[in-house]
């Protein structure tokens, strides 16, 4: 018995249509979807076996490649055995609360991203009892195997899992599968993860009609958030899809130890040269976890949290004389709004709350004053206006693109093949994803390879490193390479709503194929 | 000579490609949209004239239709003519800004939407100095004609300058188009606006993948407020099209007078019966105008800006004794940061900006306190976590929808017809618009059989009456019978993507078809 965990749906084998069931609650564009039969790569598609292959670039298990062997197992190879859902993902396992998936119960998940299927969960298996619940469970389910799919916590989970299922000499296997939107969990061996590719083209659509629009109405400078956790790669690849007049990557701001007031100044600046040129609009791209970057508000954040869990914030701003002189500075310098933010909304332990700041509503108020600044100094006499825009969850659950289905089916079948041979404490891992999908190759990776110690909570714990936006790396340099350009001409590129057939539906993003441009 | 004016592009007669010059500019989904050709009415196919119709059901002029006549003069009639375009729309005819309108200039944006290829203003043609500067570009440029496309006030404007042109006998026809994505420009012979079907799919999309997520992750109730300005037709549409559980339609709180706490207590209800049925998620549509709909709300803003404007807002809080004790409860019923909005961000006359309230966020504010109220008394026990999203300007320039593109063409086409034939202050009317393309009906319906008469800023003004949602129509009926079964069971509807190939590229929204319907 094999259990995939999370939303896994493209690893489960085709089901059969069951005509008219759900012609009431999909509409004709996910109807038409589930009806596609995906493309394999070839190394599935006949007989194979599993292999070890040669030692991996990072410590750890060797890759495994996965080659010809023997087409009728593979076309039997579930037969009689049974498969599970577990509920909210890590919590299901836990709590033993999972659902039988049949061939009926998936189908109508089949190309639809399926995230809802057994829905999703951000909990942490840690503690030795949360261990003992998992081992329960995969006992009284008897189960072969476990698929995990997630970004890099599920990942960890996976990782640990296996180790301690191994540790305890129980049968069952471990896979995980890359799946977040934010792209930040890849390596040499598993060269994006699904849902970045959907997520950015549905967020470059969004940005393209927002471009046409400031183009039109000629009046505003428009702000957009955009989801993806710490790393900046949703944000890097919408740009390189369309071109906005200002991009910030949050790596590059942290590596050339920005302010935000010299971030302010580089918008703002733009800005005027732009007005020069006769432009007073313009699409400027900010990722969502920016403020991280930026170490001096860490530090005034620290500050803070120190100041509000001891003292009494007084009216009279008394209080302000504990903040270091630097800190105390950055906090004159923020808009009024945010300052208040910063006081009163806090989280369940006090802590000020990073997460709920709109940086792109903070950074419009720090351009108006910069440009009033500019203004009163008589440098600057054109007008500003900011309208500010968070991407955020449309982006996540939309029906998948081509390359994004294609990829899942291959990693999930790929996944199932490893359980199938019994390997464990691997990442399944699909690549050559440049060339036709039969020309893929599929393996697995050691999870232990992605691993890293981290320093949390005043322990070190072993967790997956996330993949931050290389300054090296192809896709910033292309961007890097244009962005002064983009700037100051409007080279806004539109690249419309996701097509599922048609000569561009199976292009794949720019972040990808550069990075695959620049390994080959 | 003919000149289009705001945003035309469909009007214009086809342009040949000028292969490889849009290789760099224009995404692969754009260029295949270029060489689109589209269907025409039958009747603008062949050969036609055109003929004064019966009268129509308002007063004013009658109804003229398009009848087969000569399709030789239909294929030469702008030989030898030169078209322009106004840029910026208005404010292009009164300064006489404007560019020649070219088979090569216009060709990048057939089938786009083209609302950036002369742009788009709001400016409003009132005062004699104003149609003074309209006449002398109409002379200066010899124009036989104008194209107004717009919406309520653009298509005002076209009136009034149709009027003020017959009335200093100059030859200059005048004619106009529907173009909001409101939807609120409307009559028996103008079914619908062009814009209004893209932005719904758009926004739909959106908020269908929104659906998955909430559905996914299983915590958030996402508030989205939709574009729209007064009327909540865009609203009602997306309802129609994704099945939330909670829609908020701002004619029927208006109808019903209902307060804000009335609308907090609707949403509450629904979302205590939802957790006792185990969901604690789930999806809202807010009007943008919702605000503009509730009595009390307006006329606490009416004092507000009296007492802002003479007296001093104390910090004790004594200024509040100057408001009713009607708009004294709704105050302090308003979350903090609404208060200190109220009172802090004016317009440069002084004036409390109701457009600035961000009204997802107010309700997630006064529904959390309302559960707050409820766990207190021990009637709730579940949690609440609300998410905020503002669909706008990402649903306004999106590549039309195969509607859109068929109705804007056939509409341009008609423009074009009228004004050869000498036609004025007529609004371009296709009709039949739930047959195939070829089946249309194509004429021009009087202006002033739209106008009404309404009192701004102290004067009577005659105005293009904004088509509001009608509760006994059929759209919102429809509504009305589903939102029970939509509010507890979780109907979700994602319609994906726009498509502009397959089975249901050429589908259109359920507003019109239901309009049509019931008017059959």
């Amino acid at each position: 018995m094999m259990s995939p965990t999370a939303d896994s749906n493209g690893s489960v084998a085709a089901g059969k249509p069951t005509p008219g069931r759900l012609a009431s609650v999909y509409s004709e564009v996910q109807k038409s979807r589930l009806e596609v039969s995906l493309p394999l790569p070839s190394v599935l598609k006949s007989s194979f076996h599993v292999v070890d292959g040669p030692p991996s670039s990072a410590a750890g298990n060797p890759v495994i490649l996965l080659v010809a062997l023997c087409k009728d197992y593979l076309q039997d190879r579930t037969k009689g055995s049974t498969l599970y859902g577990f509920k909210g993902g890590p919590a299901g396992i836990m709590k033993c609360t999972y659902v039988e998936l049949t061939t009926d119960f998936v189908y109508p998940y089949r190309n639809q991203g399926g995230f809802d299927m057994i829905c999703s969960g951000r909990d942490k298996i840690e503690t030795p009892e949360q261990f003992k619940q998992a081992e329960e469970t995969a006992s009284k389910l008897n189960l072969d195997g476990l698929v995990v799919i997630g970004g890099d916590d599920s990942n960890t989970n996976a990782c640990l899992l296996a180790e301690n299922f191994r540790g305890k000499n129980m049968k069952t296997s471990v896979i995980g599968c890359p799946k977040t939107i934010d792209g930040d969990l890849k390596c040499k061996e598993v060269p994006t993860s699904f849902g970045f590719d959907t997520a950015c083209k549905i967020y470059a659509e969004m940005i393209g009609n927002v471009m046409t629009d400031a183009r039109s109405t000629g009046k505003y400078y428009h702000f957009v958030r955009l989801m993806g956790r710490a790393a900046s790669h949703i944000t890097l690849e919408c740009a390189l899809q369309t071109h906005p007049n200002i991009t910030i990557i949050g790596e590059e701001v942290a590596a050339r130890k920005q302010t935000l007031k010299s971030v302010t100044d580089y918008i703002t600046d733009i800005i005027c040269k732009r007005a020069e040129l006769g432009y007073n609009y313009g699409v400027i791209l900010i990722p969502e976890g920016l403020i991280d970057f930026i170490p001096e508000v860490q530090q005034l954040i620290a500050e803070l949290n120190e100041i509000l869990a001891h003292d009494v914030v007084d009216e009279d701003g008394q209080w302000k004389k504990k903040l270091r002189s630097q800190s105390h500075q950055l906090f004159e310098l923020l808009p009024q709004a945010i300052q208040e933010q910063l006081l009163l909304e806090r989280d369940p332990h006090g802590n000020v709350q990073v997460a709920k700041i709109e940086t792109e509503k903070m950074l419009i108020q720090m351009v108006e004053t910069e440009v009033e600044k500019r203004r009163q100094e008589g440098t600057y006499d054109q007008q500003f206006k900011g309208q500010s825009h968070f991407f955020g969850y449309e982006g996540r659950c939309g029906l998948p693109s081509n390359f994004d289905a294609n990829y899942c089916y291959a990693l999930g079948y790929a996944a199932g093949a490893l359980l199938q041979f019994g390997k464990t404490g691997l990442i399944s891992s699909v690549g050559n994803l440049g060339a036709p999908v039969e020309d893929w190759t599929v393996g697995g990776t050691a999870l232990t390879s992605l691993m890293d110690v981290e320093r949390r909570h005043g322990k070190f714990k072993p967790v997956i490193k996330k993949a931050m936006v290389e300054l090296d790396g192809a896709p910033f340099k292309k961007f890097a390479s244009m962005r002064e350009d983009w700037a100051l001409k409007n080279r806004y590129f539109s690249p419309g709503p996701v097509q599922f057939v048609g000569p561009t539906a199976n292009d794949i993003n720019h972040t990808l194929t550069l990075e695959l441009g620049a390994r080959a």
